[in-house]
């Protein structure tokens, strides 16, 4: 299935439509978790909460709940994941700034930046604490289990990208492996504890899965692309964490096996450099740009195949926005 | 209630009649927990294994189930949730040695000098993401709701703990605030997790709950005096992590409020010193030798107080053994 909408502007004010009254609930609860007697663990929930972005995850969980007619008190559930969901990604973001020593996120200062390192491990832990300790809320010990493996895989991903970094492994299934750990299973989870906590069926559950996983893959390759393409400006991150970092992403494994072996030479050297200029010639080279095409071509790849889990699902709004989500996956701007 | 043996290697003998076999088991589920298709994972679970020290907690979840009699499938849960403890605990462990950019813990290197900061602050998260799924599989909601409102409790403990070093605080209140976050919190769950899986009563469960944070409170008070007063070699840490990280723990309030003015000022220039040898010499100051003695008979004050908790419960051999690590709990080493 396809849908399609003029721009981004569009597709907000859709789901602004029909979610707002589930927005304004997820976010409630998401403020009311860091009400504090202390003050500074107050004024470090108040500007973690301006790392808050298109909260894509919370929204997936309430549409794929949506797609279910969900009334009280599952819908209470299905608002307590989409916070649990949002709290996990934002524990991630607030770590990952302190192992890339990142100055920057949505254009405001890090964590460890703003206090210190400290602040940011043990806040992230807390952060990490809340969710698990919300989703217990809803006595639902299976959700809680669901949300263990997903994060419990996550976290894998993120120690399979250092392995991957220490061998230098320049292999798509190492990639793959990854990304689906760090990014697609946080997808993937939203989608199915939406659709579960409303009463979807066990094989709508597993459709919805997959899409969340599709569209994190994909989601993830944009994110690697724009990271190697764009500039601080746009995102608001630093430029190039990735490559800061030595972290061989697809576009740059792409390029290394689409590029003779004098290019593939002359890519490496680039590669191992720590002059930011030479990181910055690599953007321009050709087979670079060649390898940004292949990998776009597969993100586009899997927003289709994400795209036919859909289809077997109830035909109303929330699906045309899963829909108009999955191809805005890809067209990436912070 | 008062239990005497000789000394502690008899206390390590009568914990071994009584738990063998479940420690087996806890032990054999931990192992399980980690192993994993990528040898890097495999790798650093095994280097943080050697971190393992008397397992106090889950051996306070054990006994406090022991009281009960609790048979298959309590007694699955209640191994279960005995190594639920321990994970949390040691991931505390990683990520405080990330934050104190210690070297050694248990005489082996810390993760993020074997390996780097990222691994650290990811193993971290593992554990603790881990611990919440593994709590989960116990199918008990309520259970996984305790262990969060533990875990949030200990990582406020934490991050209080960082508020009063920046406000310089030199108050009891704060103090005692910190270490029942950061300490008391997972000793209470322990002894009340393992006295509600195995059938405990209501009344049992809370004086269990305040036995254990009794007895954490003790433990982290003669733990920060082991911190002020011992060298590298008996604890396997580095020497006074806490005041090089400037912390102000009970032996030091003390002291500041035991001595003259004179004293006080003596005492606040050498804390604020970042000299090593400065450092050094607070230890001999006779104000600090008082202020540690009166810490200790605050910690003396807390296994009294713990004893008590004991009296209402039934009188067997878990009973006896749980006394006996009380008035252990104070006479540390590592």
């Amino acid at each position: 299935m396809s849908v399609v909408v003029a721009n981004r502007d569009e597709l907000r004010q859709r789901i602004q439509q029909l979610l707002a009254a589930d927005l304004i609930s997820v976010n409630a609860l998401l403020h009311r978790q860091f009400r504090n007697p202390n003050m500074f663990v107050q004024d470090v929930a108040l500007h973690v909460s301006r790392f808050r972005g298109k909260q894509i995850r919370p929204i997936l969980a309430l549409l794929s709940a949506h797609l279910f007619h969900p009334t009280s008190p599952a819908r209470e559930n299905v608002h307590r994941l989409a916070a649990v969901v949002e709290m996990i990604h934002t524990a991630t973001l607030v770590h990952d700034d302190v192992i890339d020593d990142a100055s920057l996120r949505r254009h405001v200062s890090t964590v460890h930046r703003r206090w210190n390192t400290e602040t940011s491990v043990l806040f992230g832990d807390y952060l990490l604490s809340k969710a698990f300790h919300l989703a217990a809320t809803t006595g639902d010990a299976e959700a809680c289990r669901l949300i263990g493996l997903a994060t419990d895989r996550t976290c894998e991903g993120e120690l399979n990208q250092i392995a991957a970094r220490l061998e230098q492994s320049t292999s798509e299934r190492d990639y793959f492996r990854v990304v689906g750990g760090k990014t697609g299973q946080l997808f993937a989870v939203s989608c199915l504890l939406g659709s579960r906590a409303a009463g979807g069926s066990t094989p709508h559950q597993r459709q919805l899965r997959q899409f969340g996983m599709r569209i994190g893959l994909a989601f993830q390759i944009a994110d690697d692309v724009l990271d190697l393409t764009e500039a601080t400006e746009t995102t608001g991150k630093d430029a190039s964490n990735d490559l800061a970092n030595h972290r061989l992403t697809l576009p740059l494994i792409r390029a290394l096996r689409l590029g003779s072996d004098q290019d593939q030479q002359r890519l490496r050297n680039l590669l191992t450099s720590s002059d930011g200029d030479d990181l910055a010639r690599l953007r321009d080279e050709p087979i670079v740009r060649q390898g940004v095409e292949s990998a776009h071509s597969t993100a586009e790849h899997f927003v289709r195949r994400a795209l036919r889990n859909l289809e077997s699902l109830p035909s109303c709004p929330a699906r045309e926005i899963l829909a108009l989500i999955a191809q805005f996956a890809i067209q990436r701007t912070a």
